[in-house]
């Protein structure tokens, strides 16, 4: 019997909790050992329910306690999160977390410490909550050298996008929905400004090259400039919007990005709608493979821990973990990045704007709008952003155009 | 520096070959070893190819070469790699596989045979090509009860079922285009007659419950009834239709299926076109979790052979399979299952067939053809597949019907 530590009666601590009761038979079995929790620490108590005789207030009675071989982390955030599973692997504890902030800031020092003590630190839940990725990244795709790896990593602000497309509301709209719904926070912004969405693919990056990524240098665009005006755009041309977390590595280096990106219907990602994520993972032998599945809530998070807490117990004195060091990468400058965008502006002449437009641009890809005879959208070939954002400088100051109303990045 | 074996160097193991030039330093770097090729096993010369310096002609050779700790058996079919695999494993060298007649055959015992030396079979090409899923199900999804396996698993299938409904084309036109372009073989019946599909989802089954499935007991049924004026109704009734490989695990027992069925666009798999393969697994923690990308083709499949290839590197004296024992599993007969049909009929008289089908199947959800005054189609209500093809043999039997002239599952 292997006995366990849950850090955390939250709504993922809970569902550890639950998902160990509920499937105790068939998780017993995967181990081959009975596993059990023996505390569950959290400042509160909780006297209705079952798990008050397992509540500790008290780290320490976690940490000093040697039957204890596996902490699980839920509590989220920096601190004390960090102290705890430091010192709970320095202790011999291996450790399984659910903490993204925790994961993408610490994650290479205390895989070393995991390392050093020949025990382990696995983290698949951090990303895309139920949805295996961690673990295929590091065990099945090593044939690979990895090229790409894009996913929808937030699934509140997956939610709402799609929520805008098909009933053809406004931000503020849906963003009440999915507060009332409890989709999204009251504060809303680690999921809108897309900072969540950024830890997560800092992770993933991390993983696939084996160095550590700062995820403060990876530019970050969430989706709070994004209109009905956008949208509407988008379905005439028969399109879709998401928020991608991007990283890209090539013979020049490696650069990361999370903003929304207009895409083809010929993108696999285009049908990953409503609270769903997906990681699209590009490889120079497999090509593309795709993970798709629930990346957020209770139950789906749960999972992807408990499985990370079975095979902890399946090696309980093996490091199982590839080698993500501290190196730290830098990033490519995102102003050296290749893209095209859609470029949406209001005008004061139309046919000299449209002119200014192929001049500056060079394209004759323009949409105009179904609903406003006051402005037009149009997609600018591949170029650096540098150079994009240079010539909508100079197109700002055409006295034919008003106003540039909207860029948003655009993959045909 | 570990020494392998390559048996056939056909398509999957002049894959093998490449990749393995291809991706040496990131290969090396993931095993933590050197992997070289010491023998491929072919009856022929390649007397052009840098690979003849490693030809050899006879098995023996191989097994008899105690530097040899990997053999990956490529050749496909029953014999002689059934021979080949349990004298390699017996002679305490791991295997690695794409033969899905071989897995779906002799999995458990080769399984078998691998713990008890403490060495690996592994075999995650045999299913989705490169995709990976029999990791994932073996150590992904542990916390886990899976209750439905559902598969795209032939991708020669779904690229004849998409380009019959995207370009509007009858089935021997797209079977002659798929021969073609190399998707279909001259004799296509393994794919076309569901026979592929069916090994898959026999092997994805009997991981999911550890006990041997007999694929022979497994209802199959192809997509050579399919034809133009189906799609017809499918498309506009703005569905899918999908060759769909479904396991179901529940109270009653254990069912598996391989049948064409009429999809809806809330289903994920109802996005998976062309060649892509792609498994949607259900689990009663994790929800639906979809694994998506190349089902076939020369290197996504040495990909992930080439992936077994690094795992059994890194466990070369250690068992990590968890079990699939020989204890035979009987499935439930067709039978009894539950199931929704869409039934294409001809008429002599409108109104009366309408009314016979109304009285006998109790259902309204009719669709008339918007191509063909002299037929409708209509979907029944969920019933056993027993019950339903009862009241079709009474529905032939009225006179004011001429002809059943399809019928296809139907998940609406």
């Amino acid at each position: 019997m292997v006995k366990i530590a849950i850090l955390g009666y939250g709504t993922v601590g809970s569902g550890v909790w639950e998902v160990l009761q509920k499937n105790q038979t068939s998780i017993d079995r995967n181990a081959d050992e009975q596993i059990r929790v023996k505390y569950v620490l959290d400042l509160r108590d909780f006297p209705e329910d079952e798990v008050q005789k397992y509540i500790v207030h008290d780290f320490d009675t976690i940490l000093n306690d040697d039957e204890i071989k596996i902490v699980v982390e839920v509590m989220g955030g920096v601190e004390p999160a960090y102290t705890f599973v430091k010192k709970a692997l320095l202790n011999g504890k291996s450790v399984v977390t659910s903490n993204k902030e925790l994961v993408a800031k610490y994650g290479a020092k205390l895989l070393k410490t995991a390392k050093e003590k020949n025990i382990n630190f696995l983290f698949e839940a951090s990303v895309g909550g139920g949805i295996p990725i961690i673990r295929p990244l590091n065990q099945s795709l090593t044939a690979d050298e990895i090229y790409e790896i894009t996913g929808i990593l937030n699934g509140t602000t997956n939610y709402m996008l799609t929520k805008m497309s098909k009933e053809g509301l406004d931000y503020d709209e849906v963003l009440k929905t999915a507060q009332d719904k409890g989709y999204a926070e009251r504060n809303p912004s680690a999921d809108v400004e897309g900072f969540d969405a950024c830890r997560k693919i800092a992770i993933l990056l991390s993983i696939a090259i084996g160095k550590q990524i700062d995820y403060e240098s990876i530019y970050t665009e969430g989706i709070t400039n994004i209109t009905k005006a956008d949208i509407d755009y988008v379905t005439q041309m028969s399109m879709s919007i998401k928020l991608l977390a991007s990283a890209k590595i090539d013979n020049n280096g490696v650069w990361a990005r999370v903003s929304p990106v207009i895409i083809g219907y010929e993108n696999p990602l285009s049908m990953v709608n409503d609270v769903f994520n997906a990681i699209l993972v590009k490889g120079n032998v497999i090509g593309d493979v795709m993970f798709y599945g629930k990346g957020a809530g209770k139950l789906p998070t749960a999972s992807a821990v408990v499985a990370d807490v079975v095979d902890a117990v399946k090696h309980l004195n093996r490091n199982i973990m590839t080698a993500w060091s501290s190196e730290k990468l830098d990033i490519l400058d995102i102003d050296g990045v290749e893209v095209s965008k859609f470029i949406r502006i209001s005008y004061t002449d139309k046919e000299k704007a449209i002119n200014a437009v192929k001049n500056l641009f060079g394209t004759d890809k323009i949409v105009f709008s179904k609903n406003n005879d006051y402005e037009f959208a149009f997609i600018t070939n591949v170029e650096t952003e540098k150079i994009i954002n240079d010539k909508i400088n100079q197109l700002i100051n055409e006295t034919c155009v008003s106003e540039v109303l909207n860029t948003i990045r655009f993959e045909g």
